[in-house]
């Protein structure tokens, strides 16, 4: 089944499995005309990129974007932009291990049984690498949107969260290895996932994400709602287990009577439990959801698993993998997010 | 934009407002020579109702949906199902203050943003009415799943939530209003309901769903993940804030070596915190999931807010409303679920 | 599969059999704020209908269309309009004797194989009363492309073909029962018709369409190309064999330099081989194709076929049935084409 | 706008122009387990490629394809397969005389108008080089239905067209320049294709295909047929004006009676005027179909034309063209109907 596009008029399609020749895609439906800043794109792919810090994988990839289409003396022509990234470091070695073995909560088993043919070096197609092609692609969106902002950040790491009182900086996310918008959240979660990495495990996190500055009008009703999408989005990333978006699973317990945002007279509201969106659309407010990391599955510790000859073998990790996912998933989220509006963005202008 | 589709395969289109002469839909892609058990159907459909218990809106639709295609002799044809459920008791009068208002937290503001001409009765196009549609296909696909179980129940309302020392019988949520597994906190999430009512409040509540008896292989990696479909489904539902599946936000805190679900050696695993789904694909195992919804926006006391023409106003809610979604949410849960399955049930096919 | 939708932006989906309760579709992707002429839909709709002369079936349909939805206040609001048309002559006695029987060059054989269960009352879905709703959508798509005009009209019936000589007016197409726009020939065509109906048989003919006032920049590069789309619309009608446009099949024989268009200093062309369509694009020119229908398959007269049994039976037809289709498939062409350029329109939209 | 993709089931994305990097494209859909034979794909594409005899433009491409992913270990795995052919010979001074000129009847004004920004090198992405890209997907469509056989040929080269009384030989259309079935007739057509080319002319031409060993039950009414989507695949191609199938335009003069094809007992027929498909669902028989081409735009003799700037301009084409599209549209027809039937297969798969 052809299931590898995202987006119906801002349309990403891609390809690659972790271990091949290269991963990449193409973007179709970018409007003509836009000039792209290429700098800009490279650098969102530096920033989800391995081996950047000490708490994230030390694969080295050195994560190029090549273009091949749709752009001509620096500006978009409105046709396909074919991009690719080759794989420099696909050590597959490091993966004859684990040929027959089913990984514990990886999708070693489950692609098995679905599709029997399996390239298992490296997690193949279902390895996270691919999430940079959809950065290239959702930075690309980000220029569509060229006055929209994408601001996702770590809000925990385990039980570590950011407290209400605690302020938060959008400045110094970049500025940590974490990406947490508080400095002192931020040492103290990079340390326990020092901590969590010595000893050969994982932890999950939660990312948050705010969108500022959202043209109105975005999403449609009944089955392209944008929070919807939005959702399915976040849903899509490596490792997330939940969303939500507004008040979202804290909004369960407030009665209406707190929870409705009162009007002002302009059209905003008071309050934003709304998140940004009413009945699927856009209200222009700030967009902000949370999304849920569970602890990366490859551990650097003896496992009990089997393999494809229904044998418990006992396994451990040897690639080079990330003790928390959260951090390089921050451009992920936000690329995604992207590529959600962008398309509600260009689908909304055949009303006008 | 033609956003009123859903799914690939087994695809649902619907139409109609609260209170037009009718809702309903085309649902195309079901096979043929299945023979449909149309009292089932209507039954999910009498579960959504309104006016079935005390603690729901008063509404009186009767609600019976004419089947206008699609079946022949009993037996289905693979051609497109038409069905259609009359608006019998649209009282239209009981909208008229609402014309020129925008109602906190409802769509009336995004929906006159965007497309300026606006059926305001009931919310029209947005009103949960449209659910209704949902469930006649969504017991449809379940009757193209028919060894599959789809079970959900009412785990919170407001902050009274089912606790882990709870016991859980599937048999008994049928048989109280509030449609919660457990007798006794039914009956106390029964008595907070009516008196959120009285207060002329509204709130909040978390749905569960647990979908046994599943076939592996659904789900089509990369942007097709079962999951993510799931997630995009719910966040459809009218007040839906939140989706999580298998460990969800509490996945977030655990570590690696916890959370891996260890294999048996027939594929099956120990735990299932995978929520019985593996890099977007089925593995056999019981599918779960969480879905947040938050209180109702229609309040049955004063409000503040502003009309169309930039005037603050004041309005109460003169409509027959539900002080809290979940209760009849549940069967909505359950076909759009049954929907997303379906679909991917019926893609899979094309592997084999 | 679902394969009962037409269209990307302007989505039409339908259902219904010939002899069931109702046909019908939904629309899906209406701008909001169009004031719809009813009237205009209706008699592009009894423009199709059964009965409407004496060369056309006498099956007595009243063909009234019914919309529920997506219209208020005399207003498109921007979401799907669902449309209903009853079967009130449906006399399924009248098929009794096809039950089991695979009627020469009808769709009895293949829907049989496909579907297992089929609706064999008068050709059940593959009927050609489904185009009567694409009329009813064409209809409102001709009103979304208000200063387009689609002019179809009867070109050649068998070998009766208007001539490089004979004079076209559009203004009489309508006032004669075979639509062809020269009187004259329009009177040959007639007998001729009336004679082979006398002899129990069934003739075949070409339709021509000239669609004028295009706007420029509709279709797009590569896979929605205009004339493409256009094709497959005209491929779509029931008992289309073929389809040409611009020079079409005679352009063949046509060296370059007498085949290209040159240009006027405004854009224009002073020949328009290219049919108003280059690279997939409109051009502003009128646009002009030819559809190619064969002779109805119903015969009055005995025939040998075979039944569901494997044997020879000999079968006669005994519904009422055209004589030659294309008088009345020319507002079903007409309605393909202005879904088609609505659909382009629309979708132009978002690259400005 | 998306509108690069092309079929449902196995979807064929593409990018590129003439004269960029490369061309290329991601097919989605593939069934895993099949074995590819690479050799036959590259074959198909030495088929198409410019140079290969004196009769075709002498552009110089090697047009190697290099597959990036979806194979592993010489099994399809199920997941997209990426692709890319690198332009080699991309003599771009060869167009600076064109930059501002709009040749007649190519896409060049069409392209400037919708799109403003236009990689005018080759013509860009209208260039039929792009159809290199559907010849590699149509090869492995052409895998999946490792049974079917597509056999297309040229059947007229301007009005020299094979005679009912010529002799038709599969085994000699590889064998001759022009693809003729025919050896007398395929000189007569070279010596003719020569003799237009010395006049710095071009020529149209029709190409026959025949698709025997076909699979019952392809195609999905009502709106994916499979005759309607063979057609908007033909009248994608660079070039088509026209595609009829079966007893195509000249059915149009039969009568119903001479044009049924009456059942043999085991449901083949004895005559094929339905052309393989009734009902839009193929039965078996060979599907055949004519595709007509326009002669080629481009001429090797001064043109007038205008520019950018609404001037009256003379040109002259500097390229290396073809004086006859039709010997290399051979391998594209084959390839686009692989992809049609391919497609039409997988989705008929989710039936059973």
């Amino acid at each position: 089944m052809a299931s590898n596009s995202f987006g119906n008029f801002l349309k990403l399609t891609t390809f690659g499995e972790s271990h091949g020749v290269s991963i990449g895609g193409i973007l179709d439906g970018v409007p003509p005309g836009i000039q792209l800043d290429l700098e800009k794109i490279q650098k969102d792919l530096d920033r989800r990129k391995p081996g950047q810090s000490a708490i994230v994988t030390q694969r080295k990839e050195s994560d190029i974007v090549h273009f091949k289409s749709g752009i001509f003396e620096g500006l978009t022509t409105g046709l396909p932009i074919g991009f690719e990234i080759h794989n420099t470091d696909n050590k597959s070695k490091d993966y004859g291990h684990i040929k027959d073995v089913y990984r514990p909560n990886h999708s070693d088993y489950t692609y098995d049984q679905k599709y029997g043919q399996r390239d298992y070096r490296g997690g193949g197609r279902s390895s996270a690498r691919e999430t940079a092609s959809w950065v290239v692609a959702g930075a690309i969106a980000k220029q569509i949107l060229n006055d929209v902002h994408f601001t996702a950040y770590t809000h925990a790491v385990g039980d570590l969260e950011l407290q209400s009182e605690d302020s938060v900086d959008f400045d110094v996310i970049e500025k940590n290895p974490v990406r947490c918008p508080n400095v002192m959240r931020a040492i103290e979660m990079e340390d326990y996932i020092k901590k969590i990495r010595k000893e050969g495990d994982t932890i999950g996190g939660i990312v948050k994400c705010v969108i500022s500055n959202v043209p109105k009008n975005l999403g449609d009703p009944i089955f392209e709602k944008l929070h919807a999408n939005l959702g399915k989005a976040m849903m899509t990333i490596n490792a997330v287990k939940g969303f939500d978006y507004g008040s979202g699973f804290e909004g369960v317990s407030m009665k209406g009577s707190e929870h409705n945002d009162l009007f002002n007279v302009d059209g905003t509201t008071k309050t934003n439990h709304s998140g940004g969106i009413q009945g699927g659309i856009s209200n222009g407010m700030n967009i902000n959801f949370r999304v849920a990391f569970k602890p990366v599955a490859t551990l650097m510790q003896k496992q009990k698993t089997i393999n494809k000859n229904a044998q418990e073998v006992e396994m451990q990790g040897k690639g080079r993998h990330d003790p928390c996912v959260v951090p390089r998933a921050i451009p992920v989220v936000e690329a995604m997010s992207a590529l959600v509006l962008a398309d509600a963005f260009l689908q909304n202008k055949s009303l006008n």
